[in-house]
């Protein structure tokens, strides 16, 4: 039922933004739109019915998921088949403007979509229709992040109970991602990050073969997906004695990326643009003297795609909506020494935000 | 060492394709070029010299990782930065036509990157010059695929271990995930697929919470990435009795995927093409009546990426190469019933093939 009130969604705007048709080749908007789940396909929109293209390792799948759209199985490529269609159905097409998706389609696959058009068909850069309506989730996409994430977050339970000096960071990975596996994820939403010493400081620091050591902090980043929907979480933990001059430092910059998290959530509210909420982090953590050591965005949309619209980052102008769901993640990396991150995921809702993430932001160090 | 190699080739190789630089997008293609494995960045390789862009995130691991190549960290996005580098290298720049990669830039990127240019820099889709360098695999490559390889067969192991009635297909993935992390792979190179009884005939059929049921195959397809290399490989496995008749129709049909493999992996060598391999396959499984069930294509190439050129398909010319490694994994899928693949990777050696998988592939039945 969600698919074909999304579909129509886009025909609307479809027809606000001039176009007859619009041709999704994301995928995880095809998945968005129609529920095609492989990683094969092209969804044609329009006003006079939808057709998803696929090819043949797709048949039984496309036939089984796929709603609110005609199938057509290619024999062999999906763009030659959607020529055919187009050609097929002249009187219906013949002086359309198909929208793509420029963001995704590969120069080299418009240049074989315009080379088997029917003439009088012309393609247009589409504005990003499907994706601005992913930003806004319905209930049932509220809900299976809230399942998602309460399953990401049990992965930390895991790592704490193995966390400590001499053990790998793949090891810790391995742990946490059989714990997400066992219980029911379908795939990690991204590489696990668990990276400790000096590479914490390396904010895309993936589990290496490297041995946990005292005297820095360990930052884990992990998601999963479960039931197509991501999780996104970041945690650091010290590694050491957090008495000693090192400890008491760490433990202060620590205090100062949690203030500029939660001062960040706080900011998080219908009409709130992102560019604030970025704002609102980066001034505690300035305050602290650590401005210059938070060198990337507060965060980001996350849903179907662990990466998606908004961004939440300096001088963005997007405004907050209830229902947008985002991550809050302020870092301070301080190069060759160590890193720290503490991310959280939160739904805008209608004057704040629910913060999704249920575990516990506290220092925390293990020797 | 082998950088600096495989960039001289590209130059040459931009020299006949009279193409003054090359900007570099695909990830894989720059990992392979200069060693960079993050995220985000783009390499400009030229006879004047390589320029490698990538945003903060990456400063340091950049400056660490990258060879051959100087690194230039952008404040915002490494596209802009590329644009201010070409202006501010006029002299060296100002005729030139930069080859982009059309299969992997994306139309809004290639829209973003003409409008940043300096007037009389023109862009043209380049030929595949880097995918067609990174087909034929150096000693070095050769060494890492077989690591990857054999690691990622000691997970059919686990999956034999666990598989019976009643396991859930993802309770097997599970398994072999999880001895694949602690076996020291990077990630696993797809997402793993354990399809059992009706969903063994989906092709892709990733791993669900359905339990394994007597009266159908388990296909495991499975993979892993080691030192940035994938394996690939494919077992199936008859989940109830072998002796009654349904038993000895699924070993029949096994049997004939079997052969056909085999057949395929015999007409693998120097100077056969892609479409030989193919059609050495397709030919067993008509002759045993299968051939409208063999619905995909015999296999693909394996390197940096789990599907890389050559495509080994119908019809296709390309000729096989030393040096070059293609997986080999004929199936056949009754729609509503069960499905068969078994996988191999080959190496192409001088006069033939390495079989590079060393799993077994007598029929095996599970009850």
């Amino acid at each position: 039922m969600e698919f074909r009130f999304r579909q129509k969604s886009l025909r609307d705007g479809l027809v606000s933004s001039r176009l007859q048709a619009l041709l999704v080749s994301h995928l995880p908007n095809i998945r968005y739109l129609c529920g095609f789940t492989g990683s094969a396909g092209f969804l044609l929109v329009s006003g006079a019915g939808n057709v998803f293209f696929t090819d043949v390792r797709y048949d039984t799948q496309a036939h089984t998921e796929v709603k609110g759209a005609k199938v057509v199985v290619a024999r062999k490529a999906p763009l030659p088949a959607l020529g055919e269609w187009l050609a097929g159905h002249r009187k219906r097409t013949k002086r359309w403007t198909i929208g793509i998706e420029a963001e995704h389609l590969t120069v080299a696959d418009r240049k074989r979509l315009a080379d088997l058009l029917p003439s009088g068909i012309r393609l247009r850069n589409a504005p990003a229709l499907v994706e601005r309506a992913r930003m806004v989730k319905d209930e049932q996409e509220l809900e299976r992040i809230r399942r998602a994430v309460g399953l990401g977050a049990t992965l930390f339970e895991r790592a704490l109970a193995v966390l400590k000096p001499g053990v790998k960071e793949s090891e810790v990975a391995a742990e946490m991602e059989y714990a997400a596996r066992r219980a029911g994820a379908e795939e990690m939403a991204f590489p696990t990050i668990v990276a400790s010493g000096a590479r914490s400081a390396l904010p895309h620091g993936r589990a290496s073969e490297q041995a946990i050591v005292p005297g820095g902090f360990v930052v884990c980043d992990f998601g999963v997906i479960l039931a197509g929907y991501c999780s996104d979480q970041s945690r650091s933990v010290w590694i050491g004695e957090a008495s000693d001059a090192a400890g008491q430092d760490a433990r202060r910059a620590y205090q100062a990326v949690r203030e500029a998290q939660e001062a960040a959530i706080a900011a998080v509210r219908p009409g709130a643009t992102c560019g604030q909420v970025d704002a609102a982090a980066r001034k505690v953590l300035r305050k602290a003297g650590l401005g210059r050591y938070f060198t990337h965005s507060t965060g980001h949309g996350v849903g179907l795609e662990i990466h998606e619209a908004p961004r939440v980052a300096a001088g963005q102008t997007e405004e907050l909506k209830a229902g947008m769901v985002i991550t809050i993640e302020p870092g301070v990396y301080l190069p060759g020494k160590w890193g720290i991150r503490i991310e959280d995921m939160v739904a805008v809702s209608e004057h704040g935000c629910e913060v999704l993430t249920p575990t516990n932001k506290d220092f925390l160090a293990v020797c």
